[in-house]
């Protein structure tokens, strides 16, 4: 049986970190921004790229999968069909890089400051994602890949994977495996590593408020005419009563209740609520009442505006009832709520609640199912004894915030657990301006995943 | 005594009338936008071509006068002194044309379309004040101006007249009148004259919510940490009770009561609530319990979000909570508030109900004080028969929603009243896109001032 020590990979990782770090760059330097249609040409130029770092890592039968959307780069090392496969699963695509002007350096021209790389996807996925690649790489040429591995990288994560869903359908058995092991999540901290075992939903939802035909004068109309904004403002507040309460009916109605014995379990997390607020410049934290800040970003469901726009917003002055007014609005979603169904009763809603005076439209943008993935599996224990090995503590299993809507897809369509084991950490700004990935991060996840494969072979005998 | 005649007036305009259109076209071209820096240019070349207009016409000592902000343009004519004195104010800077995608011609490239001139400015106030200039070069040309004419035409009346206030201080010698005229409003209809009477004051806000320090990730940090956006539209959701009234103490305290007797003089005035709805294409009217369309927008205040911003607006989807979110919020009001006042109980109010997780910034941008004009003046009675002689049949004087803040200040510093004679249409879309003016009502207007100068004149003995 093939198996892999400490000094193979510390002596490889030693001799390449440099090439690894070049090579992310010039990844990062293509923005690859799935939400807008003229990032298309560098979107698809990436999928290009990937194609070739895993042909180079000696990765067969690699192929740029065309879907309705962007194409997912397919390709795989089958040592021994007996042997078990584990499916690497990442994303080549990034946020949008707004608002640019908050960013140090170009959010596409990386750079590495204080130890870490700043650019938009250097963690979030372009960096988690490359660490596997360079990890097979290392696998590949010391000869010690443990098992087969097959990797599924997309190009549509961030606008929803809408086409994923089609592809894993129609390649079921391509796509036959063990495990999923999915690096798009992060650590408590980089002392305190940690596993994701539950994410949360998403329902993505745009809304439009019409009044008038046309942009009016306040002086002459205003009192006596629907002003679009103040409605939508009115609604956006009532959809969340004194107690931060979601309003909309029934939509508490599946949210999982975690016993004391959980709450009491997930409070020991280190967390420092005055580190919290400094951090953000926060002057107090807030949000529904009755639970914990680490509730609030795991056990509970949220309903967030995530951006509004309607009538002047230039500089200076403007005295305009305007025609419309938008917003786009996210519910994160928790154990057994169902996004479809959230974005249906949100609809019902928004669409109740809207005053005679004016028009409304919801437009659903997308949304994921919530997951929880098992903590006692061989993948998990896998991974947990990987982290343990190379970072020197075991690792706590956490629930995040966030949402990876595939995961629950994947259980659906191809009945495999996921491992969620990512190396980011919470202030990596990702999302935001000044994205960025430390490089110790990056070199630890190349470092952690190879025995995952040796674990994860060895306990699945 | 000098008079005019029918005779002369029409023979006039009808040899000139399509020099007064390309004449008008020439100063629409320039955008002379004063809310925005890029335009500065243009704005200043718009004073000189008025300067040159006025000369052209047969106005004395003309002068671009300059001020903190940009220039004021005099002229006079000086008939004799021992005659009355007409102060005629208008305003050559114009609105934003934003959103300029739903202009379906140019807002700087003026085209006549079904009688009507398309640009930014047509009405508001290139147009407007236009009138005044070649109805005084028809008096000069045909020897029947029958008194003194002054020129005083600023350009930043749209950006809150800064520094108007401090040039007439400056200059009361210089604008010493009997009278001020100004046409920066309009008639119900074109076979139903007008005369404004009252106009409302402003206070106009920018409010700007702080949250986290930086762009978040709504996944990890939703449900926990302020959402700006969400918190913004919750305190100007609460600015307005079910009732619409506006809930900043002490708001209403100085608001003028009218009477049951003036309001049932108001609503007589011709009014068709389901032609109103259908040319807005408004399901509902929308406003202040307990007063009708006409009195909503007149003699009740209000409270308008004019523009509103935060987090992403682009294509697509981004999950972000976002560090801020802005507003621009004006308040019209009537007659016996006051602007300051009402300035410092918004920010006030604004301060105190925001929570303590966010903070909050309040910006003024400019105010102007509500006015009643006097509706049995001689200059009131002067402008009410000439519009008789050109309209045939009697103009109704009318309370309008609309601003004009430095009437109030003339009032003040100057000691005189204007006579608001104005020939626009509510549907002429000023500060929206689409601005336009009518021919008729463009040519209308050069057909009517003669006969106030003369009936001013007449009766002022």
């Amino acid at each position: 049986m093939i198996t892999i020590t400490n000094n193979t990979i510390n002596a490889y990782i030693d001799e390449h970190k440099e090439r690894f770090i070049n090579e992310l760059f010039e990844l990062l330097r293509i923005p690859s921004v799935s939400a807008d249609p003229k990032y298309k040409k560098d979107v698809l130029r990436t999928a290009d790229i990937i194609k070739e770092k895993l042909i180079n890592a000696g990765a067969e039968n690699v192929e740029i999968c065309p879907t309705a959307g962007y194409p997912i780069v397919y390709g795989e090392k089958i040592v021994d069909p007996k042997l078990p496969t584990v499916l690497v699963y990442g994303h080549y695509d990034v946020q949008p890089a707004d608002p640019i002007e908050l960013w140090h350096s170009g959010p596409f021209e990386p750079v590495i400051k204080d130890g870490k790389i700043y650019a938009r996807g250097a963690c979030d996925d372009k960096g988690q994602m490359y660490m596997h690649i360079k990890a097979f790489e290392l696998m590949m040429r010391t000869n010690s890949l443990a098992c087969n591995i097959k990797f599924m990288v997309e190009g549509e994560e961030e606008v929803g994977s809408d086409n994923l869903g089609t592809f894993v359908k129609q390649n079921k058995e391509k796509l036959k495996a063990d495990v999923i092991l999915i690096s798009d999540t992060g650590i408590i901290a980089n002392h305190i590593p940690s596993i994701t075992v539950g994410l949360r939903g998403l329902s993505y939802i745009e809304v439009e408020v019409t009044s008038p035909n046309r942009d009016l004068h306040s002086g002459l109309y205003g009192g006596a005419v629907a002003n679009p904004i103040n409605i939508l403002c009115e609604m956006i507040a009532k959809m969340k009563d004194s107690n931060n309460h979601i309003t909309i009916p029934g939509f508490y109605d599946d949210v999982e209740i975690l016993s004391d014995e959980d709450r009491t379990e997930m409070a020991k997390a280190p967390f420092d609520i005055e580190e919290y607020k400094k951090a953000l410049d926060l002057s107090d934290i807030h949000g529904e009442t009755g639970y914990t800040t680490n509730e609030r970003t795991s056990i509970r469901p949220t309903l967030d505006v995530n951006g509004i726009w309607g009538g002047y917003t230039g500089e200076g002055a403007k005295t305009v009832i305007p025609s419309k007014a938008y917003a786009k609005i996210s519910m994160r979603l928790v154990p057994h709520q169902n996004s479809a169904k959230i974005t249906q009763i949100f609809k019902e809603y928004f669409e109740r609640m809207a005053p005679k005076s004016v028009k409304v439209k919801v437009m659903p943008h997308h949304g994921g199912e919530p997951v929880v993935t098992p903590h006692n599996s061989i993948a998990y224990k896998a991974a947990s004894k990987a982290m343990e090995n190379t970072f020197g503590v075991k690792p706590i299993p956490v629930r995040s915030g966030g949402s990876i809507p595939i995961v629950a897809m994947f259980k659906t369509e191809l009945g495999l657990d996921s491992v969620l084991m990512g190396f980011g950490l919470d202030s990596d700004a990702i999302h935001s301006p000044n994205e960025h990935y430390g490089v110790f991060n990056y070199l630890k996840g190349i470092e952690t995943i190879p025995y995952f494969y040796k674990y994860f072979t060895e306990l699945s005998k």
